[in-house]
């Protein structure tokens, strides 16, 4: 993993446009989180443009946040054109296992077109592994699943990478699994953190065509910025503030300074 | 008053899990808001979920701040599955008097189901009691009625729970009625400070069956970080996030600080 | 432009509203900004209420980020309402280059209503002045159109104020052209810092019938405040919310600090 600060200086380099359809919730930090990694977000989700607009990107985020049936047609037109064009999809699966009604438009997307990265939090990946568990709205939900064999086995069946946040991190593409312990408890406080380490990961897979490492790499960048941020921060609101500044702030010493990364 | 305390504490152990069909203004500063309590806040909107949504929720915000007659639709599934399950509901009328629609959509959704909690400021509350008055926007206008007659005559009338906001809160239930004095200024300068102030309140109603008491409680809680945050702000920029920080840090010190909170 | 500061003063003593239509990603600090400068928000975009909402309003900004057929038919009525009340409307131009249908509903929305003042970065300018040229989603592509000659021309066409942002902003409405280099390098990192500017836009028409003067001037003191917070800020983040600080603290004296603005 000795490449993640070159991952992180050749986004910032080159800049990669993220197309997003996402919720209506966190999506300006999704934008602004984009910016201080050095993309260049864009927001769209009418059906009559979302094909023009991902012709345009480097990669694609859908969020299945606050969900409908005309953005579900807009996520299936934008992912099938991903597709043909080569660019990779990332798929937060936000809620999954609170209601039917996401599980099965999941399920639906995932038919459609081919995903390139699937992330969620523990109780909404079981949930996408077929596993009866229930997620608290957009919180996770306890699960007795082994994190590790979750991700591994989800991802040798979807063949797509597998993400699964928490306090530690996995990312497995059925054959290399990592485990990233960063980030701060503070995190849990504001909403969002998890929709913004989305876009982080869509922008490395920009960059790096093997998606494990590219996710797993964004994830180390993004909470190492958090912890920098939270040294000097009282709370939750000041923590965010100081986070956008960390993260320009991110230096090949400060990226290195993680505390595991390993293969399992 | 002297359990207020005690209600914030209930709320930060039992994190009420508080469903939002709000409008896409304050949204993320609604879900923050709720976090920073220690509540759980989740937005969803297609009426193809929000029942099974509001299954799992402790509280119901409604918010008609961007309304429109898919999300009034929503709503009515929303608020009638909210009173099956037993739940609180509070209604924020942001911006009724502004025009005809937000109106008749306030009487449709308070014919459809009952709302526990009204909440707005004199000119949006002065609205819904049938006065004939003028609100700019969602800023209120000027209205002459007395305030304490106003919210005490409404709550016997729809046998809710009446919330005016405003530089002097007053809360009734008809019966009871209280009032705040605590807030600052500079509230007025930062979009959403109502909106914010209703997810508080279902937090507070989600565990404490007097609602009227709970939203008292709630908003001294609401303020008197907001008095906090003030001290160490040069602007609104810097109060909103101090005020999430302060908000973690309410104690039982500060909360008792509070300057007048009484029966009228 | 020695009244600068009168202006931004006659905005703060009259509170003008500002509705607004414009995308989900910035509205909330669109929101912000308007307050800040001393002016009223509100959003509102169902058909069923956008012509009563201008009839209270003072000026209409119309912003394209995340269009749709739905949105654009309750612009169409916004915009004839405006013109009939004989109130400003600032149209954003957000994205055009970047889709075939923003485009269009540029030209349909511009057909449908007069426009007071049309607004974008570089190549969303050039697309609407009928140049073939591309838009990275939101952010401005490379254009070798000259920015002066450009804004004069297209403003004779339409009948309008062009106002071309970027590092340098010119304001034309074909006849009286001005350049502001105020700004600071910071800005490009956060979402909306364009979509803001053209709220403060709309405040000052509402106070000032010269719309060239009056979007120079907004440019003026949004410019200068973001100048002085980026001297106490260390990122994005921090800078955000001292800008907002600063917004109020806007004096006489900081306001005449400009570098350059003057007649080409």
């Amino acid at each position: 993993m000795e490449k993640i600060f070159e991952r992180l200086e050749k986004a910032r380099k080159t800049s990669p446009l993220v197309h997003h359809i996402t919720n209506y919730v966190t999506v300006e930090n999704c934008a602004n989180i984009t910016k201080s990694f050095g993309g260049s977000p864009v927001m769209a989700d009418a059906k009559e443009e979302v094909c023009d607009m991902v012709q345009l990107a480097d990669s694609l985020v859908l969020n299945i946040g606050t969900l409908n049936n005309v953005q579900i047609e807009s996520m299936k037109l934008a992912g099938q054109t991903a597709n043909k064009k080569g660019i990779p999809v990332v798929l937060d699966v936000c809620g999954a296992g609170a209601t039917k009604y996401r599980n099965e438009m999941c399920k639906e997307l995932m038919a459609s077109f081919k995903v390139s990265v699937v992330k969620g939090n523990l109780s909404e990946i079981a949930t996408i592994a077929g596993l009866n568990v229930k997620t608290k709205g957009v919180d996770s939900g306890s699960v007795s699943a082994d994190k590790y064999e979750l991700a591994i086995t989800l991802a040798n069946t979807i063949k797509a990478v597998v993400v699964i946040t928490g306090e530690e991190d996995v990312v497995s593409n059925g054959k290399d699994t990592y485990s990233i312990k960063n980030g701060v408890q503070i995190m849990g406080r504001i909403v969002g953190t998890g929709c913004m380490a989305t876009s982080v990961m869509a922008i490395f897979c920009a960059i790096e065509k093997n998606y494990a490492l590219a996710c797993a790499s964004a994830l180390v960048c993004y909470e190492i910025a958090a912890e920098n941020a939270e040294k000097t921060s009282d709370g939750p609101g000041t923590f965010i503030s100081n986070f956008f500044d960390k993260i320009l702030m991110l230096s090949e010493i400060s990226v290195n300074k993680m505390k595991k990364i390993s293969k399992v």
